[in-house]
């Protein structure tokens, strides 16, 4: 069933107060990756639990113990836990959000004070880091439960909350909190289902729900020979220089276009269907999206599906630089001693980091050989993560289709995510419920960037999107 | 004919004074790449001018103008410029040295304060940065300007000298200096040969003079597409990557085994005489030395003469690294916008920076065009440098053999090295004069590493070889 009316006007009724909370959220720079602000991320959890409780949520901060972040020892951020409602006739869903952001500089090529929500009239613009990501839908649930709250009205379903502070930082200490808290009697204990607002439209028109991730297999090749850098002019010619070997070990891993020439990693890729394929025609994307958003004619067909699906239903490899090789502007006449190729393969059904890792090392070890060279290679994978697929046809999808065609008329595009959100694998193993990633952001939000925005009716209808699809679970079958 | 006695004994006994200079020398930090020393290097000039004037060198520090570094602009060091003799009936010999140094700090890895000369008393060294280049050589000659001046003998042949500021920095100013006192009457006018004193044995063991360097080309090829840095997860499988388009066409260049794959390039090498290659055969450098200052078993070839002239007679291609790619520890997912391959090609007769570079934009060009990317290439020679090769069979580098044969026992190497000091092919050309380089340190002395040292043998009897050398070239036929 759709929101109460009551609810939606008091949304459009306290919009800008909703306005006026964000802001005061941007306002904390939260930012997980940098140990000087390790304070301002606890500020906002502690602000966070100010909130919650404001409206009736009864909040834990659960301490995740200590973690090491160049070189210097850290409390991590506690994760926020929260329930409100424990009636065993409703459903009960658990809602991930994270109030850590990535860091931002004015002098990164920021417009404005990153750290001050500015709202551009003109265009609908809410300007600050952490506008979109995740800031903004995190307060989303907050305002809902402030509109039941001052309403008096009691909620559609039970939730759960999971909000945590080093999301951008490689969400340390989470996936432990989760195996831990899952099982008969744990905190996660009765929950039916998740949804996760972190993710973002396709493009700025059509709001989608995303139920695919790729996973990652992330490698670094280090080629090693002399004791210490050389000078090209007396030891050019005269020794098997690391960085040629290296270039030629990189330079068999992907075609120009894209194919990967692993042997064995598009074997495990899983068929694809007809009735698959023609979600991937009818998604409201195309090619000159895809270039518009990478800023550059560069798209490696002029075949939507193609493109679409290079990014949402097939592995791709990208070669992401050397570490130990001159790396700064000028000329410098150096043969680097020892240098790292890094390079990652992003991951699809039914590919893992186990199954991949073999075909990686095994492929440039043969690359290697063939190159006669006295110098050494080892290979080492530094990261790796699963893909992850949910079934769209589960009722916390369905869910989310009625809610989105209710706010705003269109039936959303159904996609999958050439990136990765690792918690959304661990929720979905370790509670073995499905995971639904209703995004609220556009395409265009910039959310690592420089600018980063959040449309002022995208937080608003958002909102009620949120609102509106506790209501539409509570009844859905 | 060799040097008095008077002149060999004046300088045994005043050995530990010649060094209580080096250390004067060295704790003046003249590095000439730090625009926070260039006070220091301009200090060393007045102590050099002072140490010459007190010798009865009429002195000149010739102002060379401003130029910019790293955004500052800077006064140049100024050139020293030195007379002292105008016998018509005589030689005159003009004597190259710098003063300024290469950075350094005791953090780097140095085990004592680099600007501190240590006497290791148990292996004879004398460490400190600049002590070996070209701090030491440069007061080899002042050391025996000293022994005349104060046994009131007149030396053998008139000098004329510089030394310069900023050779540790491209030496800015100079080339224009050099040209413009070339001539009729000015400056450099009667100067029959000149003698270098800045590189270093082959060994530890062999003196050498060295009567040829490589050019160099050094390339930048940078591949651009997306208008900014991309998320691979968002974008991997959809675009061209630059990253990978440079990786394809990189390895291209050179084979792992050193052979040049640019066509035409090979081709300008000047044949190989049988009376050249019995030059590499007799030297006192092999395979295994390579190896020793390489610091791995990685020599391109077991035969001692093939990698002796990949250093000194044949051209070799670098690969140095990449620019705008990520270079740091760890994992980052990035596709960056643009990156730029770094490779440079030293050079021999008859290749020069003109003749290559068409070879190099062609093929690079074609290669590119292979791929079939969207993305665009550009290839720009960041510096370039011919080669130089002089006779030595010239009175020059006679004296110097008779000279080495009187104070170390043994005839000199006749070397070629791999890397290039460019004032000398400006005196070459510009004086069109023969060009001796006559080394004063040991292959291993570390001149731009940690830990740089002098040996004292090698300060003491370098400085009985130069003045021998004056002496002989007095004479010589």
């Amino acid at each position: 069933m759709p929101a109460p009316k009551a609810v939606i006007d008091y949304i459009n009724a306290n919009a800008d107060k909703f306005i006026d909370k964000l802001a005061k959220a941007v306002a904390i720079p939260s930012i997980s990756g940098d140990g000087k602000h390790r304070g301002d991320v606890v500020k906002m959890a502690h602000f966070l639990k100010g909130e919650l409780e404001a409206v009736g949520v009864s909040v834990e901060l659960r301490d995740l113990g200590k973690h090491v972040m160049d070189g210097e020892e850290l409390h991590l951020p506690p994760a926020i836990l929260g329930k409100l409602g424990n009636d065993p006739k409703k459903k009960t869903v658990l809602l991930y959000a994270h109030y850590d952001v990535q860091p931002a500089l004015k002098s990164d090529g920021w417009d404005t004070d990153p750290f001050k929500l500015v709202i551009d009239e003109k265009t609908g613009r809410l300007i600050g880091r952490g506008s979109s990501d995740d800031k903004g839908p995190l307060l989303g649930w907050i305002n809902n439960l402030q509109a039941h709250h001052a309403l008096g009205l009691e909620l559609p379903v039970n939730i759960k909350i999971c909000f945590e502070g080093m999301e951008e930082s490689g969400s340390e200490g989470l996936d432990d909190l989760i195996k831990a808290e899952a099982g008969p009697g744990k905190y996660f204990d009765g929950v039916d289902c998740v949804c996760i607002s972190d993710n973002y439209w396709l493009n700025t028109r059509t709001p989608c729900l995303t139920y695919g991730l790729r996973g990652l297999s992330y490698f670094k090749l280090k080629i090693s020979g002399p004791g210490r850098d050389l000078h090209s002019g007396v030891f050019g010619g005269t020794v098997h220089e690391p960085m040629t070997d290296l270039v030629y070990v990189m330079s068999k891993l992907v075609t120009p276009d894209g194919k990967i020439l692993i042997p064995g990693v598009n074997d495990l890729v899983a068929p694809l269907t007809d009735k698959e394929k023609a979600l991937y025609d009818r998604l409201d994307y195309g090619v000159e999206d895809v270039e518009s958003a990478a800023g550059g004619r560069i798209a490696i067909s002029s075949e939507k599906t193609t493109v679409l699906m290079g990014r949402m239903r097939y592995p791709s490899l990208s070669i992401h630089g050397v570490e130990g090789a001159f790396s700064a502007p000028g000329a410098k006449t150096v043969i680097p001693a020892s240098v790292s190729g890094k390079f990652s393969i992003r991951l699809v059904p039914n590919q893992t980091p186990d199954n991949i890792r073999a075909f990686v090392e095994k492929y440039v070890k043969d690359e290697f050989a063939k190159l006669g060279s006295k110098n050494t290679l080892e290979i080492e994978e530094l990261h790796g993560g699963k893909p992850w697929v949910a079934s769209p046809d589960h009722y916390n999808y369905k869910a989310a289709v009625k809610a989105t065609e209710i706010i705003y008329g269109k039936t959303p595009d159904m996609t999958r995510e050439g990136g990765s959100i690792p918690v959304t694998l661990t929720f979905a193993e370790a509670l073995d419920v499905n995971v639904l990633l209703l995004p609220m952001g556009r395409g265009d939000d910039g959310a690592h960037s420089t600018n980063e925005k959040l449309d002022r009716s995208n937080y608003i209808e958002g909102t009620k999107l949120l609102g509106t699809y506790l209501y539409e679970l509570s009844t859905v079958q």
